[in-house]
């Protein structure tokens, strides 16, 4: 197989609500990626997109986002995992360039949360005859794991507003996000609404708008397309059990754990050597759990990373640096390509005042459903 | 790239209404795949699936079946190309496996139909906006293709009928196939009820419920799994202007033709090295237009390849050999996967009555949309 590079991005800000559709959208990142790497067209596109079939009645989108991109004709497809569906979307563009059937894909995640039911479409990512029926939603799920943690690890109970503070902080000079404007405090974060115990409004990544792309090429050819490449060292993918109730352990989220031990396999690079994190924030506890599983912290202290600040830009392990899910946004189908086009941001050393010193390996990772389906990604400067 | 091979297949019998649901019916073909392959585990899998969200609320199926088939843990990602997506599926598996990131990797498709609002679901693969609102469905499209080309080529009215005669015809001895019983005469599908003018019902692939499943290793390692592997010799994607009413000819279909060539060049394969043909008959006017635009035959003489029948078993191009989509049936996700294990029983000299003499290369081609997106397939006895 071959090596592949990202050598263009494509974001769009994220918005609470974006006046432009799906395929306007979807078709102004393709386009604003490929002019970053200079190239008219692409081969194939990987479209991932969440929710879609229920908020805009639209299946099929891969198709209509390349139509509408001015490129009828190529290869395109959708792919999803979940809430993980942005990663799903390049783990496909970079398989479709690593085993030659195409040398310039792109890869295009975007969704449009403002309008419709989205609780009960984002609910589709559980057990549909088990776990919905008896009320649970992506949020109850993510409470219960919240509220499991606190208990065993005897936390405080603001343990993990530093997640949030951290994010919104990051979010601030990133022209894309949704919250520009809107650092929080400790005890605002501590204040915020309770939305379902334990988990307070400002634990939650937001509902929102947004569209990203990146375009890959085959590593040895990046230089032709960018002077400033990133290569996948390597794209993974694990499951688990599907429900957290079948796990030996709810909070050891094995799929995390072994996706990226496969990713970093295949990297040949260790945990010391990640620059960076961009984890997957949907809420505060859900860093938490990755930081511990991935083992950057032990089982129970993965808050006090937070805590401590360890998690900022100068801290042991940089995390959201562009603010994250929860202050860039998490507009599902798109949010893993937001993260992989501010890695490259990072690695090339353009991430401006949000820049993490040193930044050699950029680690992503993706949690679809209660981390039953987990991606990563890590790359490195070329 | 590696050469990739299929070492397993497993299919359940497509039937009206399926008392199992989705993940059963799924990890129960994958399971009878892998026992086919001689394998307890495989790494990567691949699920196809059209019409969850809506009729079964399910979303995150591939982890799901992954789950319920004893293998949680391992790579699952959805993938889809509206109609077409169980072939998106086998693509997927190709490539994993292609590519060196799987070296045993399962595609699997499933589809529960019988139950729930299924023509509005399966109108998403049309234009939500453009479309859809005017009353488009996937039927009236299709009917819209074959009252222009009745006219515009002064095609008798029953023109067509000799393609649901042969389907019926190949159906009966396959197991497998929804409509076993119901051999069917030109006279009975002339006769038969007008569903959406000129389709008649007997023109119609059927509403129904099933699963099919092949497992995909590298073509070098075939022996080892299998005493009758095949090899997918080329996998091809190609796309069209997304609504018919942007197509320059919308009876030509230009996507067909251009995976066809895709497909056609990387086999290293003619049309005339073509032994049959696993044509995507969801509608009569959609193989003969199929047939046209590959280039079996010429514009408006598709037709003609069934009522001379010269698309059975011995004639020039068998197709829809184990009953198609019009009698084997068309259970969505599951479709192409059919086809594939299918295509496999051919290329092996076990169809039995059904069986193709000198079947040395298979084309499989499946319809995304109103041939939206197409997705070929070319396999060869190894």
């Amino acid at each position: 197989m071959r090596a592949v590079s990202i050598v263009g991005i494509g974001q769009t800000p994220v918005r609470k609500q974006h006046g432009d559709n799906l395929r306007a959208l979807g078709a102004r990142v393709v386009r604003a990626a490929m002019k970053d790497a200079r190239i008219r067209k692409v081969d194939a596109l990987f479209c991932g997109n969440m929710l879609g079939d229920e908020l805009q009645g639209q299946k099929h989108l891969g198709a209509l986002i390349a139509d509408e991109a001015g490129m009828p004709g190529i290869e395109a497809l959708d792919v999803r995992a979940a809430t993980a569906t942005g990663a799903a979307a390049l783990r496909m563009a970079y398989m479709v360039v690593a085993s030659s059937e195409a040398d310039r894909a792109v890869a295009v995640g975007v969704e449009k949360m403002s309008t419709g039911m989205v609780t009960p479409a984002l609910a589709k990512a559980l057990d549909a005859e088990h776990e919905v029926p008896v009320g649970a939603t992506m949020i109850s799920k993510n409470a219960d794991l919240m509220r499991t943690y606190l208990q065993r690890h005897d936390a405080p109970q603001d343990a993990l507003v530093g997640f949030s503070v951290n994010a919104h902080r990051n979010a601030k000079h990133n022209p894309n996000a949704l919250f520009r404007d809107r650092s929080v405090t400790p005890r605002e974060v501590r204040k915020s609404r309770q939305i379902h115990a334990p988990i307070r409004l400002l634990d939650c990544s937001p509902i929102c708008d947004g569209a990203a792309a990146v375009v890959l090429v085959p590593a040895e050819e990046a230089r032709a397309y960018s002077s400033h490449p990133v290569q996948i060292m390597a794209s993974s993918v694990a499951t688990d059990h599907f429900r957290l109730e079948d796990r030996p352990d709810p909070l050891m989220l094995e799929a995390a754990r072994n996706s990226a031990r496969i990713a970093f396999r295949r990297a040949n690079v260790n945990l010391e050597d990640v620059s960076f994190f961009e984890v997957h924030d949907a809420f505060s506890i859900t860093a938490c759990l990755l930081l511990e599983a991935l083992g950057f912290a032990p089982a129970g202290q993965g808050w006090r990373l937070a805590a401590e600040k360890e998690i900022r830009l100068r801290g042991k392990i940089p995390i959201a640096t562009m603010g994250g899910l929860k202050a860039r946004g998490h507009p599902i189908g798109a949010t893993a390509l937001y993260q992989a086009c501010e890695i490259v941001l990072q690695l090339t050393g353009r991430a401006g005042k949000n820049q993490v010193r040193n930044a050699r390996v950029g680690l992503l990772q993706s949690v679809g459903g209660v981390a039953t389906t987990m991606l990563t990604h890590v790359f490195t400067a070329m």
